[in-house]
């Protein structure tokens, strides 16, 4: 099971700790960067649209099973799959954001918490009747 | 970037042709299986949570751009970053699901429309604050 680079993040963020733990925590405006071999996929989406990115946390921990949840000592450690740590076996993440601007094969996208560079893997319409059914 | 499977779903879906479209048309319960290697990361996870599912569809065709949403004639052809088809770069499977029944490594979850032997990627908890603001 290998992945492809779909595109990379553009985004003011460069450093883990800099990042807030979510998209609506503050997190900035960003660039996807779409690669010019799959621009053809893009095709029907449009500024205003609500987009799920999966993207891959290139700086994240793979060989991690318990965390610390916002290293609050008061939440104790979990095992990764109830968490939304970047800290898992697969880490991918996933990110709602919505469409500000198109401009060719770049999309201008609202709050996102991934890093500068992060590899993208998959862009999907939000559904609202699945994902906030 | 190369995905490690964490479990695999046992379902009575068999064939492509046989799975709805998306969860909430009539999919059936399925079990996740997870590996006795990350069972340690399902530690707080319990019944009645909801959980988002992220899998590997090992069925789909990674190798096209354009697709025609629900085979509607009337839909014509879209990229495939606008629509939710199983057939794009990453074959990265996103489904919503309710836990029923925790045992041991199993889980037992709500309407599923991943078929039989799909392996697991990722599984993270609902967060209603992110996924449905």
């Amino acid at each position: 099971m290998q992945l492809v680079s779909i595109g990379t993040v553009s985004s003011p963020l460069k450093h883990r700790d800099d990042a807030p733990k979510q998209g609506d925590e503050g997190a900035p405006e960003a660039w996807l960067e779409i690669d010019t071999a799959v621009t053809e996929g893009l095709d029907g989406l449009a500024v205003g649209e609500e987009l799920l990115v999966l993207t891959w946390l290139d700086r994240a921990e793979r060989d991690v099973l318990r965390v610390n949840p916002r290293n609050d000592p008061s939440r104790g450690f979990q095992g990764v799959f109830s968490t939304r740590s970047p800290d898992r076996p697969n880490p991918i993440g996933l990110h709602r954001v919505t469409v500000l601007e198109l401009d060719g094969a770049r999309l201008r996208v609202s709050g996102l918490e991934a890093l500068d560079g992060t590899p993208i893997l998959d862009l999907k319409p939000l559904l609202r009747s699945i994902d906030e059914r």
